[in-house]
């Protein structure tokens, strides 16, 4: 696809003949910026636009363009598109709205585009795309306005962004920090041509050196997925901003993981273990990537980070801010005014950069970087080659400082929570392997849900015990010892216990007569199952699903009511190994009870990690969809793990 | 206190005569800034200092002067302060390290400085302070290298903190944003005069209108109470940022309330209630009082804010910071390009702006605040002077934007976290009244803890509900219905069910014998008590402590273990009212299965509100130290609450 950022012609097909408009803008922009290409303006109304003459069809051109930029309105755009893909337009960038947002009609224009696309095999950015730049082909094919921007900042940072405006912020907030850009692409709808194979698109062009996303959700992940090992093998880091945290808050619901769909922990997860740096700060996002680039992907588990500083307060800050994060420092050395001098702060990060136990050194300079930046940040500087990375956080207002520093390459950062956020983010990263990374379609839910003796059943295949219980039959002989449980036994009652069809504690034949009866009034159940009660240390929630945008995962959250209601689990992407399913266990806050507790006996953690692998491996049985232990009962420490309750769901009848 | 920011004439002892050293410096910037009053350079060695006459000792100076900064070597300054006092010198500040945090020689020292404020009435800042500066009189009185600074920029901010580096770096940030200082003080250790006394001192300073404090720890916390009790009646606006989040953490013990002392939840709940906005980003430190200042004190619980943009994408970083923080969004209105015209964006702000439900409006303009800030920044500054505040974060680089924002008097962020935080923390902030803010010296622990059933009798006469029980003589006879819960009664055994000091379900008169002859082998306690078996909703633990450094405290938690693990809880400053306790229930997670769920009971919230308000009633009688029920449990609704343990400690024997 070097036609999509590397065109030797280009056609805009809709430029206006007013600069100052929308879609004047492109035209403009090439021409302000030399870019060295052939460019076609196409006009069905006018001779010539902007003094330049102008072509009434794509199909009057002298040849066929290598890149389209369609900014003509909604349906003229279709069409215009269409016409592309009949001359044999290798890439198109749509400007419209007016798709897949935009209700009924919206849709049929979309599969309009779809269709046009499978036809002609023309490849489409947008639709809704302000454009696309390449900053050193001042290729600047695009009608946001920021592009009027003049020294435009030429680096190697190539930046992929749903949001069309925000590729502008980024471009003015990384010049105000000296960082530069390879180039830009408002990816827009992302309808054909998603984030990921656009920046896929790049991964050979030795002068892009890493990405910066900005993401409003979560699109084509097996896509992004693809491009982020390819990038991570390529040693080129990804650092990402998406919104939609809090929406995750209010929408998530643990018990149903239908519900999980569009989840921000669900990306969360999915960004970590693509090897992709996803920060929750702005700067951090304008800032992060020389850091994240000196960051290795396997870190070990904590990482121990030491701080140097010649100001105790605006260490503390940062100090501060990493344990929120949960990375604690394992010194912080204060060299106060001394530390103002070249050689006492150079030999002070030597000596540090030479541990062979750190995963990294933050110098916080203070007011020195402001009044004498060379004393400051020169022994920062000079130290950065080291195997250890090396970042500053500058306390005082110190332009030239950051300057010198981002100018030698050196990660540095403005405030001490994007200094922060940029540093947990980095060392999140891992990359897993085996993960398919098959969404399930959201159209095609032709599911069956399986009732608790048939879940049993698949989860048994994977090694996973539950509970003794058997189906009962209308002589309501069965082998379990009293006391039991006594269930309604159905497909279709997932919540049985809210809705009466549970009874514990059944102590002889009369009670569980009488506990069928109620729980068939409750209900309207027909068949019934009888189960042993046992008690456990701690009850956890192990589940399974093909979430629809980023493929197979696993869940773990604490068990019960409570647990329930505070919405706390682990996510990982599936298959896990048992590194990973003991690393989530130790997340979830609820389930610390299972290391013992005020001399309480400890739980059997390790089984418990073993039933999130076997559960795992469900990612690789394209016909389940669905599986949820809850609750998952942990036995004393060495007596394992055995399910209580299942739920599992499949694509087909089998 | 005039003497202290408005000295007529200053002695500098142990003035260098080198203008580059630490002591050398605050005559020199004196010098540079063209303070106006008479300045005594002090300094045995010496005839003359930095080309100026200077004296041997402060007695030969030929007056007394208003304020000396003694800048002198550890003891000297000591002696220096004790001739500073006998010669009635009214304020001194002291540079010197070497105080409280050094041992038993600095503790020593500080005893010392103690006895002399004392004896002499002299009034003392530090030790371990760089300085004092009052802007508009010139007066630099300070070490801080950051005061080379040219053109301070002068402004309405009085600035208080404890690290004396940072405020160099508050004024360079302040200075890049626009944002110009009265005074600022580093406080040092606050042996004296601490950051409230301070601060107080400018209350009735008319070119003071707010306040800006940067905090290591809470310490003297009454005065700092009163300050800012009376900052609010004068509608002088006070923003806070604080070191000790993630310390907080670590250090969490909610069931030992005595391990509260210095933690950072118990220092958030006093911040929000003297009405200070703590921020938690460095950015909204800086940037924070404009609207801090706009914000009145009680607004209502959830503040209505609409967000009006040019730019989705930049706008839904806002509002998903907003949201991170609880603060759900009312409103977006995204004008999109049209919105770049002034009257488009004026007549979208004035209608939001005259809305009688929203209490905030946050415009968020585009790439045209940095392209064309008259069209994009004008029309917010025209429509500023509304009833409800209009604040702005700009999405690009845009410096002209903000300064334009800034000079108006208009709030306004960098970036949408600092925008978040600082509208977070502003509507965070109430004034409650009646709490005594008297904390307990930390020294004087000589307290008598109480055992169950006198803890029990306590919290009778503020009318709490204990589950039935009595105290069992040798005969072992009572009056309470089997089953029971048999417990050691021993003030000395706080956690007697770790201990095995508990045994429940006791079925009848056999049972209890043995029940005895086991806690008698596991606790070696030789009185018991019975106590009736009664099953509720859940189970919280109701705590008040007079905390060492704010005083009274009262707080609530989720009972069991695992909400214990969690740590998470509620706390208030005592006493409190019925509305303040309803908050506090309805913020703690665990307790939410007190609304009912899924079908089950709802729980008597509203008597466990009460419970809190008449626990924290304590705070109206000083021999209660803390008090703590652990078990509450809370019946069905309608039912109450009952203590199931309890534990008093008193600071004398009654």
């Amino acid at each position: 696809m070097k036609e999509l950022l590397s065109p030797a012609s280009v056609a805009i097909v809709g430029a206006s003949d007013d600069p100052a408009k929308t879609t004047g803008r492109p035209l403009r922009f090439l021409r302000a910026a030399g870019f060295q290409g052939r460019v076609y303006p196409v006009n069905p109304n006018r001779d010539t636009v902007q003094g330049e003459r102008a072509w009434p069809r794509i199909d009057a051109l002298p040849e066929t363009p290598d890149h389209a930029y369609i900014v003509a309105p909604t349906d003229a755009a279709l069409d215009a598109l269409e016409s592309c893909g009949k001359r044999g337009v290798r890439v198109a960038t749509v400007l419209a709205d007016g798709f897949g947002e935009a209700g009924d009609e919206g849709r049929r224009r979309e599969e309009r585009l779809r269709a046009i696309v499978a036809q002609t095999g023309i490849r489409v950015i947008g639709p809704s795309s302000l454009g696309v730049v390449n900053v050193r082909e001042r290729l600047l094919l695009t009608a946001n306005a920021a592009f009027a921007e003049p020294d435009l900042p030429q680096g190697s940072i190539f930046v992929a962004s749903q949001s069309g405006t925000m590729i502008g912020s980024i471009v003015s907030r990384g010049k105000a920090r000296g960082i530069g850009f390879a180039g830009l692409v408002s990816v827009g709808n992302e309808v054909d041509l998603g984030v990921g194979e656009v920046c896929e698109s790049t991964l050979d062009d030795p002068s892009v050196t890493g990405y910066l996303l900005f993401l409003e959700t979560l699109r084509k992940a097996a896509y992004l997925r693809r491009f982020a090992l390819a990038a991570a093998a390529r040693g080129k880091a990804i650092v990402a901003y998406k919104l939609g945290r809090s929406a995750a808050g209010a929408q998530l619901a643990i018990t149903h993981t239908g519900a999980l769909a569009g989840e921000d922990d669900v990306a969360e997860a999915f960004f970590r273990e693509c090897g992709i740096a996803r920060v929750h700060t702005l700067d951090g996002l304008i800032e992060g990537l020389p850091l994240v680039s000196r960051i290795p992907m396997a870190p070990r588990d904590k990482p121990r980070v030491a701080v140097i500083t010649t100001t105790g307060g605006g260490a503390a800050m940062v100090v501060d801010q990493l344990g929120v994060r949960g990375i604690d420092v394992a010194a912080t050395i204060d060299l106060t005014l001394a530390g103002t001098r070249y050689d006492v702060m150079k030999a002070a990060l030597d000596e540090q950069l030479a541990s062979r136990s750190l995963d990294l050194v933050i110098a916080v300079p203070g007011s020195s970087a402001r009044y004498e930046p060379h004393l400051a940040v020169r022994p920062v500087i000079d130290s950065a080659k080291a195997r250890v990375p090396l970042a500053a956080f500058v306390v005082p207002d110190a332009p030239e400082a950051l300057a010198m520093l981002t100018a030698a390459g050196v990660p540095n950062f403005r405030t001490p929570e994007a200094c922060a956020d940029v540093v947990a983010a980095a060392f999140s990263r891992r990359l897993t392997q085996g993960h398919p990374c098959v969404g399930r379609d959201p159209e095609a839910r032709a599911e069956r849900t399986l009732d608790e003796m048939d879940s049993y059943r698949v989860l048994a295949r994977l090694g996973l015990r539950h509970a003794s219980a058997e189906a009962l039959d209308a002589s309501l002989k069965h082998a379990q010892a009293y006391p039991v449980a006594v269930k309604a036994l159905s497909a279709s009652l997932p919540h049985k216990s809210d809705r009466g069809g549970v009874v514990l504690d059944v102590a002889n034949a009369d009670e569980l007569r009488e506990a069928i009866r109620r729980i068939r009034a409750n209900t309207g159940a027909e068949r019934f199952l009888v189960q042993e009660m046992a008690s456990g240390i701690a009850e956890a929630l192990v589940g399974y699903r093909v979430d629809p945008q980023v493929g197979p995962i696993v869940m773990l959250a604490a068990g019960g009511v409570l647990a329930e209601m505070r919405r706390e689990r682990s996510i990982r992407l599936a298959p896990v190994d048992l590194g990973i399913a003991r690393e989530m266990v130790r997340e979830v806050a609820g389930l610390r009870v299972l290391q013992g507790y005020r001399g309480r006996p400890a739980g059997d953690a390790e089984a418990l990690a073993a039933a999130l692998v076997a559960i795992s491996q469900l990612a690789l049985d394209a016909t389940v969809v669905e599986a949820e232990v809850n609750p998952m009962r942990v036995l004393e420490e060495g007596r394992g793990v055995v399910a209580v309750d299942a739920l599992v769901s499949m694509t087909s009848p089998r």
